[in-house]
């Protein structure tokens, strides 16, 4: 079923570790499944090879671009260098209208900076930042911004990004009212580092402000819909989660595999257990988005698979429904 | 059995959430259950109160002190103003000589504080940290250092923090060369905030330093041993971890006892899970250390209860007999 307002994403098919075999079958997927048209960036030859009969479907075009930026270049260096990069293609698709968004797996500093080179900053957007949503089992997850955009960060940019996460949160997830929690060392107001306790101050004014909160207030529901942090603290909070999750994980499969009759107990734990933990799937709750410049990108995590890339289009698809650019240029002017 | 080299340790018997009933009953553990003389501070009727009969059992000491440094006072001003706090006299207790180590509870910044002021700093160590033993399940723990203690930190203060995760490392968990991590948000070089691109250069010349790691290197081994951080990342850091871990160990809880099935199975796989899961209590793998003052300061989770305070006696015992202090002294002197 085809809408009258189908959007088009524009899909870094060379981005990801699993790429571009991945990103295609991700890509033929979403044409298939959502309501969604597709163009895929980078070399037509390697695309083609992964397209099933040879043949493009309905719904999916392939532009072809013939540079690649690696997973360990230099972002903004390689940006600025290769003009005819799958990234750099896709963001200025989003620029000049051939897409309403942008997905890329592949080096996030690259995707940064072909977003910002290409559709330029949202006026009064200093610093763009990464969204990303926090699981919440049993809730709606929790926003973290700054999750790696930014790392040296200005206490105004903070500010920003906490405007920017409250209209995020709203929008994606139907929170009226987002609580917005700066994320420290301890809760009592005075904590934190000399960044933190700056922002503090400018957070107050803020609607919705609700305080300090912790590492330890990530993940359960209460305390905050929206954290604010920089990007270097925040990448820091992410994968230091991703890796507790994994550990655990990985003890409680070893566990159910340890014995003979724990072997038999997991023929019926084993799937409800697999079913429960899709709350923390990155590939179900989707990929962060960037926000601060002027389209939508939405950067899927490296090791993306088919799935994953489905599911970004869903979340890039949200966002330009619901009018996540316009509404953040709105509310950042009001902000004055 | 009393040897002769038995270690006297200083317990803050007012701080902590289950302060001062949990606190109490540990005491007696530690003196029953290990080789360790216990001198309780605190209020002595509120001890006594807690002691079974009325009677100290033999190798434990109360040594009555009148006030009281709550979790929410501030922590320098609290511990100048009050010289009879519990946590305080604690700290005397060490410098004077009438005990080898202090365990609190209790507010953090209190007990850094009166640590920090009762017993000194390491000559060349210009700031302390909290180094904690983060769980690697099938690996020796990984030590974070700084976890909390020093929230705006100079370059110089990460090298020596590096120094004495090292040391520390060595000691307490037998690595004889320990790899040490700077905590980035990226491993490759020149991934970092100003911070950490400038603490990077003065590691290349340190022993055993292996480059940046990640969040997600933690509670896996392979990267590093030690992961050397400014105390406010390594707070969100260890609070993220916890909250992941407490999320994800909820859900397979309430898994397991979602169906008539699952509650059956549970039967063989709940005590395997729980008896694999103690590599992650806090209260086994015991608590974090205070390096960089003249004397041996553990610090226990807030939440504490007798276990918990039995194993941090473990730790002060270690630290105290393998001359964790005078370790740190002769390291920090040679490298100058």
């Amino acid at each position: 079923m085809v809408s009258a307002d189908r959007i088009t994403v524009a899909i870094d098919a060379m981005g990801g570790d699993h790429a571009p075999a991945e990103i295609v079958a991700g890509a033929l997927a979403t044409a298939a499944e959502i309501d969604v048209a597709v163009r895929l960036y980078g070399r037509v030859e390697d695309i083609m090879a992964h397209v099933p009969g040879g043949t493009l479907p309905a719904g999916v075009e392939v532009v072809d671009c013939r540079e690649v930026i690696a997973m360990d270049d230099e972002p903004a260096a390689a940006v600025r260098r290769m003009k005819d990069a799958s990234v750099v293609r896709a963001a200025q698709a989003v620029r000049d209208g051939e897409a309403e968004a942008m997905i890329s797996a592949g080096n996030t500093g690259a995707a940064m900076a072909a977003a910002l080179l290409r559709m330029g900053r949202i006026r009064g957007i200093s610093r763009p930042a990464i969204a990303v949503p926090v699981p919440v089992p049993g809730s709606h997850p929790q926003i973290l911004i700054d999750a790696g955009a930014t790392v040296d960060a200005a206490p105004e940019w903070l500010v920003q990004f906490a405007r920017m996460g409250r209209v995020y949160a709203r929008v994606r997830f139907g929170i009226d009212e987002p609580a917005i929690g700066l994320l420290s060392n301890g809760e009592e107001e005075g904590k934190g580092d000399t960044l933190r306790k700056t922002v503090f101050e400018l957070l107050r004014k803020e609607p919705g402000f609700v305080g300090n909160v912790e590492g330890s207030d990530l993940m359960r529901p209460g305390r905050a819909d929206v954290f604010v942090t920089d990007g270097f603290t925040g990448n820091i909070a992410l994968k230091s989660i991703e890796s507790a999750l994994r550990s655990l994980a990985t003890l409680v499969f070893t566990t159910l595999d340890s014995t003979e009759e724990a072997r038999e107990a997991s023929t019926v734990i084993l799937p409800l257990l697999l079913d429960a933990a899709q709350a923390y799937d990155p590939d179900l709750t989707g990929g962060a988005v960037l926000l601060g410049v002027k389209g939508v990108c939405v950067i899927s995590h490296g090791s993306s698979t088919a799935p994953a890339v489905v599911s970004a289009a869903r979340v890039a698809r949200e966002c330009v429904t619901a009018g996540v650019v316009q509404q953040l240029r709105e509310t950042v002017t009001d902000a004055g």
